[in-house]
């Protein structure tokens, strides 16, 4: 994202205030609305220990379609039971008023504190504020409305041509802390002017997200707020989409999911590295993933790559008790390019001292190769700092 | 342990010695040895990345006895190949020939950092001091030799009567880091005078440890090196163990085992907290156990813990992703007593006012209910700190 331009999607419009639910007067609720029905997909968090507009937005998707999402920040409207779920259905309702739209086609989601309750009252006071800004170029101030321990706000853009019409595609999301995707994770909104039909849209989207939110973690920690959705209201007029336009809207999903989730770990709570974990030659797709992500949760692994050290025996232990089929004397591990580990054994001081320099950039890569099989995987994470750990246990304070 | 009290075993001397695998001039190598022939049972780490010295120990424990166990810390020998296969063999070896006894009698364990060669040059140089210098009174030196981020020695100490002949139990251990024992983790060596046969002696261990050992977590890491022994050389005299003798000499070992499972928690690499997880009412024994696996190792309820923040959100967080059975509605959580969630929401405001007074302590105990069945199960672990970030960020350089 270039900070000097402005993106906005044809038919879409966004705003966000501060409602005051979050210090200081900082942007804390904002609202995306399409101008005609938009076919909606998303996907939710796995945990068991699901927020209130996440159930509450979870049942509205059903239908498959939508015309407006608000979200908070500042409160996750959490473990906060049925009267958690009132507000919910109140605070949506307000929006749906203000539009006048069914209320079933507001999605609603949030994230922040988990256990207090949502202050409707500062919804009530907000809400009309919110629906008369709306404005073509209000996504800017929506990704940083949703901010949490977030350091910059995420946008991704894309723009592409697909059944003979050009079509946008623009995504924004929130991640920082409590990251490690199962189905979907965090926050985040993508709206696409283009024409498609449900039943096109889920697959592609749920693959891809497969591949990019799916694949990155922090610190391992699902949260009971995750939620990805996307809203295609059709104002580009292109047609039916065929093979080629399907392809060529997969390239813009991934590129704008993959971008968000590469900013998402990049601002990893209190993270000074972005890492790529590359697992390859695996003997299964599971054992390839597994190993991926027993590494990008690793205390050890994390804490030496913030310590810039090549500490290639700890990806040997991190990999021995991820539990996948592996002989140690078939392992090669390299960080950004220099092979540090062949045959289970390091190759030389030499080679260890090149990738210690290595360990110096912002982005480290750990390409490792088991020589199993032909299955590979792939996790973006961060590393673990003092201040991730200054920032959760001060987060409440 | 009181610090003015120097244990010992009857039948069994030890001692340490610096050998220069540490810096400093810090003990770093030493010996425990048996006068006479010791049944020997012993648990090693499941890591599929092992160590030499728990190849070459997993492989002579099989006879079931032993005389001698050497340690090292300094250096781990693990992903050292065949050479560091030999270097194990050849250092046991140097033991076996001072000590005049059968190569196979002597088993070998060492900690340290990953991917170095044992330097065997030092250990010719020490060997002669360390056998010469065995003792009865030895056994507080081996509790500092094998300290590697340690930072106090663990003893623990147990008298009993058995079989009509009291007999004592004593135990050594080191933790701090990369624990997380699936089996048997971190290394100890427990010795006794009782006697005993393997057949008894082998189950009793495995239950104890897997009640103590195998219920602490510092970062849900699994070392290369874990390894467990205990030695018993009958210099007791007691008569064979009925029922009642079997069951005093298990409580010796709960208390010895507990004692060090728990100071191993308590000096948890950086921790300024000991936390205890009860995890009550579950609907499996395996609900039970992963429930409070995960709350263990979750970096945010271990940063909370450090904040001193009652944080119940992330509990309830942490349960909901771990994939057991569990309502939200029906949790329970009390922090030390104070109930701070009934039916899934908090009590009052007050009592998490209390509840955070009570994270002030050095000893936290979170006792959780999940109202789903009869199951339960207990993980002690420590809370995340600057200092877990800053040992492991720095442990190489």
């Amino acid at each position: 994202m270039k900070k000097d331009i402005v993106y906005s999607v044809p038919g879409f419009t966004a705003s966000a205030v501060s409602a005051g639910l979050k210090k200081g007067g900082l942007l804390d609720l904002c609202l995306i609305f399409s101008q005609s029905q938009a076919v909606v997909a998303g996907m939710f968090t796995t945990n068991k220990v699901k927020a209130a507009p996440v159930l509450l937005s979870q049942k509205r998707i059903k239908r498959g379609i939508a015309r407006a999402v608000m979200i908070n920040s500042g409160c996750a409207n959490a473990c906060t039971g049925e009267q958690g779920l009132r507000n919910a259905i109140q605070t949506a309702e307000m929006v749906s008023h203000r539009l006048d739209i069914d209320p079933d086609e507001v999605l609603v989601a949030s994230t922040g504190v988990i256990g207090s309750q949502l202050p409707v009252h500062l919804f009530k006071q907000a809400v009309p504020a919110l629906v008369r800004d709306l404005s073509p170029r209000g996504f800017e101030s929506v990704a940083q409305a949703i901010m949490t321990t977030d350091s910059f706000p995420k946008v991704s853009y894309f723009e592409g041509t697909a059944g003979g019409a050009p079509f946008h595609l623009l995504g924004v999301a929130k991640g920082a802390g409590m990251i490690m995707p199962d189905m979907a994770t965090m926050l985040s909104v993508l709206v696409s002017d283009i024409s498609i039909e449900y039943e096109t849209l889920w697959p592609l989207f749920r693959s891809v997200a497969d591949s990019t939110f799916n694949r990155i973690t922090v610190d391992g920690e699902t949260s009971t707020n995750d939620m990805v959705l996307i809203m295609a209201n059709g104002a580009a007029g292109n047609s039916r989409l065929d093979a080629t336009g399907k392809r060529e809207f997969e390239k813009g999903l991934t590129s704008v999911m993959r971008e968000l989730s590469y900013l998402i770990a990049k601002d990893g709570e209190g993270a000074s590295k972005v890492v790529i974990i590359e697992l390859l030659s695996a003997a299964t797709d599971e054992d390839a993933h597994v190993a991926a992500r027993t590494l990008s949760n690793s205390y050890l692994v994390k804490t030496a790559i913030f310590g810039q050290d090549p500490n290639w025996g700890r990806i040997m232990a991190a990999l021995g008790r991820s539990g996948i089929m592996m002989e140690e004397h078939k392992v090669q591990i390299s960080i950004n390019g220099v092979a540090i580990v062949e045959g289970g054994l390091i190759t030389s001081p030499e080679k260890e001292k090149e990738a210690a320099e290595q360990m110096q950039n912002e982005e480290i890569t750990i390409t490792i190769h088991l020589n199993q099989g032909n299955s590979s995987d792939r996790m973006v994470t961060c590393d673990l700092t003092y201040d991730y750990v200054k920032i959760n246990a001060e987060y409440r304070t």
